[in-house]
C-alpha cells in the first residue's frame, strides 16, 4: 500500500469545525482504497500558534508541511490578532506560501448545484452558468517586493511597496493556467488580466503571457482585460469571463474574492495553492506531485459563528477533493467527492432542497453535511 | 456679469456626441443666468490629438486647461490607439491629472431613478438603495511611482512599479472624503479601503486616514475594509458600503468601476477630478474653486457605437452638474440639472418608462435626451 502524508492545519475560528468534516471524508477515501493509505497529522498554525508559541508558523509546522505530500488547511486569523497586532496570523500564511514555493493559486467560482442560483446576489439570468477559474500568481508582485514602512528613513513621511515580476515568474503561472484550461473538454479560453495601460509590471505580464501561450499552447484562446474592466464584467456579465482568469497576486486577490460571491455563499468554494512543475499524463490528468500543495476553503475564520457547529464545511470538503486530484493524483475519489457534494445540495430526501447550512438559509449542522457526504461515498 | 471659462475636451468615439448635449445644457444654464456667463472653448485631446499632433496632450490644450475655471471631457482612446501603440491617449489623461494636481476623484454610484433597478445585474432587493460615493486618490500610488520596464538594466528580465504614499497625500484626500461625507445630511459614514495586512503603503494609509478623521472630523463614522473584502461586499451586499469609500489610486480604479455597474448602465454616471484645497462655506456647500477641476462621464469612448447618435449622454450631463457645483459654486443649477435628468428617466409622458437610450433597452437618441433636459430646464 502506498502511504501519503497529509498535514492538517485546522487553524482558528470555524477552521477546526470545517476541517473535521473534510478529514472524515479523506479517512473514508483512505479506508475504501485498496492501494493507498492517507496518514493525517494535525499541527498548530495561525492565531492558535501565535497564542501558544508567539509566532503563527513554527519551525515544527513548517518542517511537517515541507515533508508532507499535501496540506489541508481550515482558516486562520480573527479580530483577536488584528491588523495592529505585532504578530499576525496572515504573516504565517504568507511565509508558508513563500517557503513552499506555492506560486499557483487556483480558485474556481461556479455553482456546485444549480439549486444555489437563488442565493446569488446576481439576477439568475446573469449568474446562471458562471464558471470561472481564477489562476492567481501567489508569491510575487506587491506581496513579496521590497517595501518601506512609514517612519523608516529615508523619507520618514512616506511608505512604499514594489510590484515586481520577472519573465520566468510569469511563464510558469501562465503554463499552469494553460494546463488548467486544457484539462477541460473543450479547452477553456484564457483571460489574462493586468493594468498594462499604466504599470510596467503589467506590460511585462501581458507580453510574457502572450508569448508563452502563442509558442507553447497555440490551440488556446487568449484575450486581455484591464483589471478595472474585469472587475466590472464580473458583476455585469460574468459569463464573458467564463474560462480561466490568469492574473497577478494583488489583482487575483481582489478578483477571486469578487467572483467568489457569485455562487451565493463563500462557504461553498475550495482553493488550491500549488508548487513545482505541473506533470501531465494526458490533458485531463494534471497533477503537481513533486512538492506539497496547500488546500483551503476560501472563507475566513468567521469568529462570530465559531464553536456552534453551524459553519458550511463544503468549501473544505471540496478542497480535500482538489488535494486528492492535484497532489496525490487520485482523480477518481476527487470526482466522487464532488459528485457527493452535488447530491447533498440537491437531494430531496432530507428537507425539500437538500441539506443546507445557515449560510444558505438552512438549519443543517456542519456535521450533518459531513455525515451525508460520507454516507454517499 | 461674472464670466467663467470652461474648456471642453470632446475626445474620441462617442465623446463628441455626449459632450454636445452637456454643452447645450451648460449653454442653457448660462443663458438663463442673470449674473453668470459661461464661455465654452473646445480643444483637441486624446486619440484625435495623437492623430493630428502626435501627442495626446498638446501644450496648447494643457495651457487652456490650466487657465480655465473648469474642464468638461467626453471620453478618450480606442482600439486604434491600443496598448501596444507608442503614444497612448491614456498617457495624456494621466499627464493632465498630474499637471493640474487633480488628486481627488469623486465617483458616485447610485440610482438616478428607481425605475432603473430593472437594469441592475444585482437582484432588486440587493441593488435598491445603493448609494456609494467613491473618493479615489488620483495622482499617487502605483500610477505615479518610479518604475522599470522589461529589458531595461539592471535586471533586464524583470519589471517593477512602486506604490508610494506620503502622509500629506493621504491627509488631503481624507479631508476631501470627510467634506463629501459632511455635505450630506445626515453625514455619510466613511469606509476606508486598503490592504494593510500586506502593504506598507496601506498601513500608512490606514494610520493617516484614522488620525486625520479622529482629530479633524471626530463626528464622522469610520471603518476600514481590506480591498479583497470590499470587492466582495460591493457584489454581495453593497448597501453595507453606502456612504463614502475612501481609497488609493489603483484600488479606487478597480472598486469604482466595480460599483459603477450596479446602477445598470455606465452611461448614467458622472465623475469629478478635483485639485486644490476644498473651501466650505457651510457643510452643504463644498467647492474647489482655486484650481480647475476635470469632469467626465465614467464610460469609455465606445468606438463600436460612435457616430450613430445613440450613446447615453446622461453621465456627461450629470458631470456638467458636478462642474457647476464644485468648480463654479453654482449649486442651484446643478441640482436643477440632476432633477431634470431624474424626470427624463421617469417621465411617463414620452414612452411608458421615460426616455431611454439603447444601453437601457430604449430607442431614444442621444439628442432626444439632451432636448428633453434642456426643455425641462
Ligand atoms: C490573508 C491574506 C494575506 C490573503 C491574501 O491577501 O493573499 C487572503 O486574502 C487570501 O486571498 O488568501
Ligand atoms: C485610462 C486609465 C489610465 C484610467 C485609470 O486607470 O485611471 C481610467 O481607467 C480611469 O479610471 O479614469
Amino acid at each position: 500500500k502506498k502511504t501519503f502524508r497529509i498535514v492538517v492545519l485546522p487553524g482558528d475560528g470555524i477552521g477546526p469545525e470545517v476541517v473535521a468534516e473534510a478529514v472524515r471524508v479523506l479517512e473514508t477515501v483512505s479506508a475504501a482504497s485498496s492501494d493507498v493509505e492517507l496518514k493525517l497529522e494535525t499541527y498548530d498554525f495561525g492565531g492558535c500558534a501565535v497564542d501558544k508559541y508567539g509566532i503563527a508558523l513554527t519551525e515544527e509546522t513548517l518542517q511537517a508541511c515541507q515533508q508532507a505530500d499535501a496540506i489541508l488547511m481550515g482558516a486562520i486569523g480573527g479580530p483577536k490578532w488584528g491588523v495592529n497586532a505585532k504578530v499576525r496570523p496572515e504573516q504565517g500564511l504568507l511565509s508558508l506560501r513563500k517557503a513552499l514555493g506555492l506560486y499557483a493559486n487556483i480558485r474556481p467560482a461556479n455553482f456546485a448545484s444549480e439549486s444555489l442560483l437563488a442565493h446569488s446576489p446576481l439576477k439568475p439570468a446573469i449568474a446562471q452558468g458562471v464558471n470561472i477559474i481564477v489562476v492567481r500568481e501567489l508569491i510575487g508582485g506587491a506581496y513579496f517586493g521590497t517595501r518601506k514602512e512609514l517612519g523608516v528613513s529615508p523619507d520618514e513621511d512616506a511608505a512604499w511597496d514594489t510590484m515586481t515580476y520577472s519573465v520566468s515568474e510569469v511563464q510558469r503561472i501562465t503554463r499552469v493556467a494553460a494546463q488548467i484550461a486544457l484539462a477541460a473538454d473543450p479547452p477553456l479560453p484564457i483571460h489574462s488580466v493586468d493594468k498594462a495601460n499604466v504599470l510596467a509590471s503589467s506590460r511585462l505580464w501581458r507580453k510574457v503571457a502572450t508569448e508563452t501561450l502563442q509558442n507553447e499552447y497555440p490551440q488556446l484562446k487568449l484575450d486581455h482585460q484591464l483589471v478595472d474592466s474585469a472587475s466590472m464584467i464580473i458583476v455585469a456579465n460574468p459569463k464573458k469571463l467564463n474560462g480561466v482568469i490568469l492574473t497577478e497576486n494583488l489583482f487575483g486577490d481582489i478578483l477571486s474574492d469578487e467572483s467568489s460571491v457569485i455562487p451565493g455563499s463563500l462557504g461553498l468554494l475550495p482553493s488550491a495553492s500549488l508548487a513545482g512543475a505541473p506533470s501531465v499524463a494526458n490533458y485531463a490528468e494534471l497533477t503537481f506531485k513533486t512538492t506539497p500543495g496547500l488546500y483551503e476553503p476560501i472563507h475566513g475564520s468567521a469568529p462570530d459563528i465559531a464553536g456552534q457547529g453551524i459553519a458550511n464545511p463544503i468549501g473544505t470538503i471540496l478542497s480535500a477533493a482538489m488535494l486528492l486530484r492535484y497532489s496525490l493524483g487520485m482523480d477518481k475519489p476527487a470526482k466522487a467527492i464532488e459528485e457527493a457534494v452535488r447530491k447533498v445540495l440537491d437531494s430531496r430526501d432530507i428537507g425539500g432542497e437538500g441539506l443546507r447550512t445557515a449560510d444558505l438559509g438552512g438549519s443543517h449542522k456542519t456535521k450533518d453535511i459531513g455525515d451525508k457526504v460520507v454516507e454517499i461515498l
